[in-house]
Parts: structure tokens; C-alpha cells; sequence
């Protein structure tokens, strides 16, 4: 059978990522690479992990391999909930919290019950990737605005409002992937002022917002939303997503995501149809090592590690790339973002990067309409210091090169 | 914000189902309810799974928890596919298998990389609600056949493909979700028969062919299909799907689809927007569980137990129901299925049964486009033999009431 023949239409948008075939390249032993969003797994909590699991076999082994019901695990709902009250100052119910298989499966669940063929979908320039990957299936009309240090230009969505255009926002507000720049208390403001009055939905993804280094944490949007309305979470305009998969470990696959009833009730019908229920295993476990405070204490060990990668990568930018590259100076998270010169092709780069053993992702990856072919993205938090440092002077040489070759 | 206004066209058809509202009232404590598709929660092997998830994470931590590929856990993928090879005498690889979270998930990605809107889903009446639950988002034309006591009936999908009508034809084989019916050798042939020569589609839930407990194992049509051409899975039209829900544990959350390369790819890409991939841990105590034969020994076990509350629930039908009523003998699986005379509304009847604390699900749920209205499904997989024997007792009862007053 032809099988290109009977996919449907909207696999037209899936496409072969050009960038996996050659990330696939760098899973080559001697490669360091600075491409994947990866934890580190040396801190994964193993012992701890263990700990939990055999209690929960032990002590609840029968609800925790049941089938389970799709809203979530009704203690971690709990939990999720309490702690956006605490930590933000809003009002919401469990009926606000929903559990899912991953912050991922969030952005899908998004785009199935958001997202018309055309709607206008507005993204920074670059966004993170694995959203357009999860909306472009649903055939959304990109519209895009530039980032800058202080996040996603507001101003610039004003300009597209005014023309009538915009549906929903996205945005990773705090150490955005890939640039890890984060939005201003400013712009958070005048991003929800935008949203309330022109009725836009906006989404707030924030998977690294407790990875935090140095400054002050910053009021997600969802809580910059409630405090300028009745302070409750149903009132607002905002689906905000964490994840479990950054502050304990991304193999268990557990996220979950805040925001208004109908919404979530929504989602909740359509993740029915799509996996029935995230691992009642996995969302025990999450609970057990959340509710007695080791994930807190643990991401403290995180931030220590993250932080000393940071600087070390940051510092040999500084030290060894050549004059006429820009770089971000992340506050937190696992990502930093270079701009070359305007005659550098990053993904030419990447090619000659991995025939030396180092790896990165091209920045033209994040771009829902392309651009930023000079950029591209560095990770920071999976690398050991002593590859950091061995890969940063291989990639300083490839750019060194590039620039001789290029001009 | 008016979210109603927000919604995708395609959530107008997720609706609230009338029967998860009633199957609300079965979850008080005194209810014994035959609806639910559960496995007996006593017979999970806790300790097995206790034992390897603790040596899967001393041993193998790190990879356990971190993120993994999109196609699935690789030694549980190889043993899937020596699994089919050697059960079923077909020729496959590993690329012919991927890992879900759930088999649930398969039904969506098929959705998702093969049905347009207004393509031809060709479904028996009954068919498993869970399939039309993730498929009504892509806005299918359904079209219906009937099913007998050999399963779904072949030649009427034949009069319709004469009418030029199908893509895709689902089905259960083997112990039909709901009905418990399992499809004879000779209607699987012309089947296949039927889809190799009209290019159609088949897509093969299985999740309880292992559960036999009298009577010869029956071919899957993706065996069938191989074996009509050149025995290898990628010259066939069957996308398989199996599980370890129902052997080992639901709450893992873990399944596979086995089928021809092209379509897999596609559902892989599709996958990666979804939720990255499934769980790590959990296939890796999957793959422990089964690559060391437990599994093979366990499901005789949960054979033994499900054969006793089969034949007890059999029975006491047989036993307590007025005459005028059929039900089905199924050979394995969870469910049987019972058809009322037509004055019988078992909608009504279900209120009834909940007000008398046993409950069950009405048939029309497995009806795409309508009808059934006399009939509903029971699981005999899930309550302990005293359960059975109270909840029958009730059941029988309000039924001889219903018939009197209905006529």
C-alpha cells in the first residue's frame, strides 16, 4: 500500500526536521553537545526516587497501577494548587489544576481545543520549538514578534492587535527556550493589560522558572493576570504550564497546567481521547517528593550546579569567541542564546561543529517564518565543566574558522 | 473571557457524555459496578514491579529518568518485534514497532496522521467507545456494520467499499470491547482479503488477545495479512496495537503499535508534539517483566481468576434473567454483552440500577451514529466473586421490574 497516499492532510505541515537528521550525528560518543535540552542526570534523585516508589508499591500499589481518572492524581492537584496560592498570592481550586503526560502534552491539548486552521497564533522571534511542533498540525496563521532582553516586544503585538490580527500568545516568560532571556515585570504588565483588553488567550510556559541562579523571582503571568482582575485564576486569560520534568527528572514524564475551568475542561476531555491518564505511578511520585519538600531542597543542589556551568560557558564566550558575537546572560534556566555575524550560516555551522565534536541548535529552528540563521542556542545544564570547557574551545575554533572562510 | 467563543471548531464534537455524568453516582461506596473496563486491581504483581523498578533505578538510573527517544525504550521495542515473529511466524523489525503511552494514544496518532475530515471510518456496531473518543476530533463520516457472534461482519463492509465508501476499517478482533466476541479465522481472511484489494486500512486494537481462557488463539489480521503476501509486516495494510495494560499494570501507562514503517514514522513525528515520548521508567519495568517470562506466567494467573468470575457471572444470567434476554459467551477478555428486548431503554434501566447500587454501560455509548439502545455491556474482569454474585442478584431484579412495567 502507498501509504503518502492516505495520511492526512495535516501531516503535510510534520515534515523532516533537517536539524534532527543532523542532531542525530551528535549521539556519537566523542561528541560533546550543547544541542539537547537535557537535565543533568547525575543529580537525578535516584535513592530518593527509590525510596518513594517502594512506600507506594508497598502502601498503595493498587491505585497507584490502576486505571486512573484524567483530570490527575487528586493529592498532586492538591498540592499544585496550594503552592500557586502560596508562592503567587491568587485564588484558585483543584478544579483549576489538571494533570498531564508532560508540559508537552499540554501545548497539544492547547492547540486541539484552541487552534482553527488560520487562527492567528502570535510567537517571539525565536519561540520554543516543541510548541510550533505540537500547533503547526493544527495549521494556525503564525504571527511573530521580536524578543529582546527584556522578553516578547509587547509593543509589537499592540501593532499587530491594532491591524485586528491575534487569537493567543505564546511565551516562555521566565529563561526562555531557546534565548533564556526573561520578560521585565513591565512587559508582563502591559503583555496581560494587551490580553485583557483585546480578549487574547495567552499561554505561559514555564517549565524552568525555579531554576533561578541570581536576581528576584518574577509573578508569572497567570498571577500579573489574577492580581488586575478579582485575583482568581477563572477570571483570567492565561493557561500557565509547569513541569516536574526540570526540578525532579524528565523520565517520569509529569507536567501539569493552571488556568480557567471551561478551559481545562476542555482539555481534560481531549487528553481522554488521548492517553486516558498520565502514569498514576509517575504522578505518585511526583507528590510524595513535592509534598514533603524535597524537590524545594533539591532544586537548590540544581541551581548550585547550573549556576557554576553557566559561568563557565558564559566565561569562555567571553574569553575565547571572536569580536562581533552577541550572547545572552541568563538569570536562571539552562539556555543561552549567540548571535553571529550576519554572514554566518549556523547551520553550515553546525555541519563543520560536528565533524569537530561539538553541537548546538541552529537558531532557525526557533523561527515560525524563518529567519535567524546567525543565531543559534547553547545548553548549559547537561554538559560536566570539564566538556563545557573542552566543547566551548572546539566550538571558538569552528567560528574562528567560519569567520576566515566567510568573511 | 467568554472561553466558549475561544474553542476549536473540532471540540463541538468532544460534548458532555450523559454517561459519564451517571457513571459519576457508580463511584459511591456501596455501588457494585460491572461498567468500568478495569482489571482486578488484587492480581498486580506489586512485588515484582517493586523489585525491578528498584533494580532498574540502581542500575540504570540515570537513563530511567531521563528523556528518551520518541520511537520508544529500544530493548522493549526488539522484544516486541521477536515477540510477533515468533508467536505468529510474520517478519518484522524493530523499526515496525514504537511504544505508546498507552494504546489509547496509538487510536489518537492514527486520528491524527490518517483521518480527514469527512473520511470514511468504517466501525461495528458495537464498537470500542474509547476509538470513537479519540477519532470524533478529526471529524470521521462514520460507517457501520454489524456485529454477529463471529465478530464484525465482512460482507457488509464489502457493500459498502461496492458503494466506494471507506478508508479505514477498526476493529477488536479478538474479545471485543464491548461485546466479548471474538472474529472467526475465516472473517479475518476476507478482511484482509477486502483491504488488500481495495486499499483499505486496518487498523487492529488487541489489548486482550493474551486473556484466552478456553479455545485456540486466533491469528491477528496483521498475521493474516503477512501471511497473504510477503510474510513481512511492511507490505501490509494492519497497524496492530497492543498493550501491557491489561497483562501487567494500567497504570504504567504503557502500549505499542506494530505496523509498516511509513505510517509509524509519521505517527512518531506526530508523537514528538505530543508528549516526547512515554515514560522511560515505565517501559524499562515493562521490558524487565516480560523479557524475563513473568508476564507469559502471570497472564495464567489473571486467566484463572478472570475464567471463574466469567463463568460465575455467566451463570447467574443464565440463572436469574428473565427469558426474552441474549448475552454473549466470550472465550477471554473483560466483557459480555447483554441485548434486552427492544421495550427495554437501558439509559433508564441504568438510572434504575444505580438507585439499587449496581451499575453498567449502556450500549448506545458503542453506537457511532445512534442505535443500541436496548443493549449495555458488562465487566466481569473487575469485582470478586461475592461481588458478582450481589451485584448479578440486584442487577436481575431491576430488570424483572423494568420488564413489568415497560411490557
Amino acid at each position: 500500500m502507498d501509504w503518502s497516499q492516505k495520511f492526512s492532510k495535516r501531516t503535510e505541515t510534520l515534515g523532516n526536521s533537517v536539524i534532527r537528521e543532523i542532531l542525530k550525528l551528535t549521539q556519537q560518543p566523542n561528541v560533546i553537545s550543547f544541542a539537547g535540552g537535557l537535565p543533568a542526570p547525575e543529580l537525578f534523585p535516584v535513592d530518593a526516587i527509590n525510596e518513594v516508589s517502594t512506600r507506594i508499591l508497598q502502601k498503595k500499589g493498587q491505585s497507584a497501577l490502576q486505571y486512573s481518572v484524567t483530570e490527575g492524581y487528586p493529592p498532586l492537584r492538591r498540592y499544585i494548587a496550594d503552592r500557586m496560592r502560596t508562592d503567587w498570592g491568587i485564588e484558585l481550586s483543584v478544579d483549576n489544576v489538571r494533570i498531564l503526560s508532560g508540559s508537552q502534552q499540554g501545548l497539544d491539548l492547547i492547540g486541539k481545543t484552541l487552534i482553527n486552521k488560520d487562527d492567528d497564533v502570535i510567537v517571539g522571534e525565536p519561540a520554543y520549538l516543541g510548541a510550533m511542533q505540537a500547533w503547526k498540525i493544527y495549521e494556525p496563521n503564525w504571527v511573530t514578534v521580536p524578543v529582546d532582553n527584556e522578553g516578547i516586544y509587547v509593543q509589537a503585538i499592540q501593532d499587530k492587535l491594532d491591524t485586528g490580527v491575534g487569537k493567543l500568545v505564546y511565551s516562555v516568560p521566565t529563561f526562555q527556550n531557546p534565548s533564556g532571556v526573561t520578560m521585565s515585570v513591565e512587559r508582563r504588565q502591559q503583555l496581560v493589560a494587551l490580553a485583557q483588553k483585546h480578549d487574547l488567550i495567552l499561554v505561559e510556559d514555564n517549565p524552568y522558572g525555579n531554576l533561578r541562579f541570581d536576581g528576584e523571582h518574577k509573578p508569572p503571568l497567570i498571577a500579573v493576570d489574577a492580581h488586575t482582575s478579582d485575583n482568581h485564576v477563572d477570571s483570567g486569560n492565561t493557561i500557565y504550564m509547569g513541569s516536574f520534568s526540570k526540578t525532579l527528572a524528565p523520565g517520569l514524564r509529569v507536567g501539569f497546567v493552571v488556568g480557567p475551568t471551561p478551559i481545562l475542561a476542555k482539555m481534560t476531555s481531549a487528553k481522554q481521547g488521548d492517553d486516558v491518564h498520565t502514569s498514576t505511578f509517575s504522578q505518585m511520585i511526583c507528590y510524595e517528593l513535592a509534598h514533603s519538600g524535597f524537590i524545594d531542597e533539591h532544586v537548590q543542589t540544581i541551581n548550585e550546579v547550573y549556576k557554576e556551568r553557566r559561568d563557565i560557558m558564559l566565561g569562555l564566550i567571553e574569553e575565547l569567541f571572536p569580536p562581533g558575537i552577541q550572547w545572552t546572560r541568563p538569570e536562571g534556566g539552562m539556555f543561552t542564546w549567540i548571535t553571529l555575524p550576519e554572514s554566518i550560516n549556523s547551520v553550515q555551522l553546525l555541519e563543520k561543529a560536528v565533524e569537530k565534536n561539538v553541537a548546538f541548535v541552529p537558531g532557525y529552528a526557533f523561527y515560525a517564518r524563518g529567519g535567524g540563521e546567525n543565531t543559534f542556542r547553547l545548553n548549559f545544564s547537561n554538559a560536566k565543566p570539564e566538556h563545557i570547557e573542552k566543547g566551548m574551545h572546539r566550538l571558538a575554533k569552528v567560528i574562528k574558522e567560519e569567520l576566515m572562510t566567510v568573511g
